[in-house]
């Protein structure tokens, strides 16, 4: 048999388990890592793996100091493997990951990653190439204002990877132009974006909690709120027909940070209820660091995990009805 | 369009320009590199890009010290993820291939393999598996007498990988199991068996330049030697029917270390010639160090050559035959 039939036979006959992918783009410090890890907390571990896909540099941070294009340039990744890696998991088949180190900013020995159920896959670049895009079966892209995405990544950067402010400025500065040719056009091809944010009607401010707004673009069944959202939600959240940036009808779900715990609450298990799985609420959602909580997150998370359990409720089905065929 | 449908495509489209793909496989220090250096510098750096298995590696030198099995134990490597990046090379994909550094016994930043015309593959495992077999468009085997093996390893580990003498002949009894259960049942796979030895029935001696016997299996379609190996260069090279290991019929090679250059010489610029290929004769072959020449050498790597170009030319004929079907 030739490698050829080989990989196809394979293709054609390993399907039916293939893990859910849930792809969360988004430019550096817009939040990705604070979404993914309530999710894959709720998700747990045994069913779910959460990958970065920073993790395709294609050069350390040494080697990217003397380049003529910063980390979000696609030249500066292999996207090419990384697009293969997502085929690969979304067939079910194993990969040999790349790890990028990003306290050292280092390359370092690659790690295997088994297909699961669930696979969330968060960086610059999951919805950039249509190979890549094709993997998934949800699609989210961050879009927080640039001004709170600033103070984030100097927060973060200054913290946890041993930069200086003043670097993590200049570092702005400098990917300024490669995150507006390569990593916001990327919002397009999402089926939700997630905007935390204060909401201006509201008088709110960037200083305080953040409120989220959420648009639920009509490329998948999202859930039906309107059964949940009534008259006494109001003050936690509402649905508002809007347009978005490019003039397309989309539904904008406004989740406001000040909204009483109980009613948000209320919402959320309603949501929860609509799965029809037996699980508990998940608590773990709306985690933004120690002891702080964001509402607004946790409906947000409550949605994307909506999204996957039926994703794969429907492939078990799928299975099913293919084991009795003759 | 799925992830499944869209690997499917292109395992369909992308094929013609394949890559020839050669397996060198055999014990630890049983020639692999040697044999291989010759085959990489008359192909051509451009054209070809040899790899070694042993980048597979599951542990590290400092891992595998604690382990109960040795490096040549399936679970000490990655054989799933090396079949599938040969079946991905097989069929003209690159790979982000996982790099172990023999000198510090440590795992390393992957490198990309972007694929060639041709690929040598070196290794303990190349032909364990029938997925890895099947990527493979010839399979060679190196079998040196234990004797002989054992001389080599010490020379080559003391050397280049910084062991004493003592540790590598401790390490070969450690492996002799795994060697005996993984390593050597590879034999009966190869479409050549190579094995390097003094040929008892001219009483060479193991201290001496050595002769070597090469098994050619019926598996595919080896050069016509009948229309070369004359009573003239009898001294050099004879064929003879022989029964293998298991008592199946093959042809057996040998080629002698004494005899004349010129003769030698005389045997490989035939077979040379009925490839009809315009290139001069690659004087890099049967090179093993600085200034040394094994024409027994030169004789296997033009016998493996000739198969590599010619399937090479005949991939180049279907593609054309290809390209005028309607």
């Amino acid at each position: 048999m030739s490698p050829k039939r080989m990989i196809m036979r394979r293709a054609e006959s390993g399907g039916p388990q293939r893990p859910v992918m849930l792809a969360i783009a988004g430019d550096s410090a817009s939040g990705k890592t604070t979404l993914t890890k309530g999710l894959a907390e709720a998700l747990g571990h045994e069913r779910n793996e959460s990958m970065c896909t920073d993790d395709y540099h294609r050069y350390d941070r040494e080697e990217r100091a003397s380049l003529p294009f910063t980390a979000l340039h696609p030249s500066c990744n292999y996207l090419g493997i990384m697009e293969q890696h997502l085929q690969l998991l979304a067939l079910g088949e194993p990969i040999l990951k790349p790890v990028y180190n990003h306290h050292h900013g280092t390359l370092e020995r690659p790690e295997l990653v088994e297909p699961r159920d669930f696979h969330v896959i968060e960086g610059l670049f999951p919805l950039y190439s249509p190979l890549s895009r094709a993997c998934f079966d949800l699609k989210v892209f961050l879009d927080p204002p640039e001004s709170i995405r600033r103070r984030w990544k100097v927060a973060r950067d200054t913290r946890e990877r041993g930069y200086t402010a003043e670097q993590v400025i200049a570092d702005l500065e400098k990917r300024e132009d490669d995150s507006a040719a390569f990593i916001r056009p990327q919002r397009q091809w999402a089926d939700i974006v997630v905007q935390f944010a204060p909401i201006q009607e509201r008088h709110e401010s960037e200083q305080g909690p953040l409120s989220a707004t959420v648009l639920l673009r009509p490329t998948v069944p999202h859930p039906d709120l309107s059964a949940v959202l009534t008259e006494d939600t109001r003050e936690a959240m509402h649905l508002k027909l809007a347009r978005d940036e490019d003039g397309k009808p989309v539904d904008a779900l406004h989740v406001h940070a000040y909204a009483s715990r109980d009613t948000t609450r209320r919402v959320e298990e309603s949501i929860w209820a609509s799965l029809g799985i037996d699980d508990n609420f998940p608590d773990c959602l709306g985690t933004i660091g120690k002891g702080e909580r964001s509402e607004p997150l946790a409906v947000v998370q409550l949605i994307i995990l909506y999204h996957m359990l039926l994703a794969r409720a429907a492939q078990r089905d799928q299975v099913e009805v293919g084991a009795v065929r003759p």
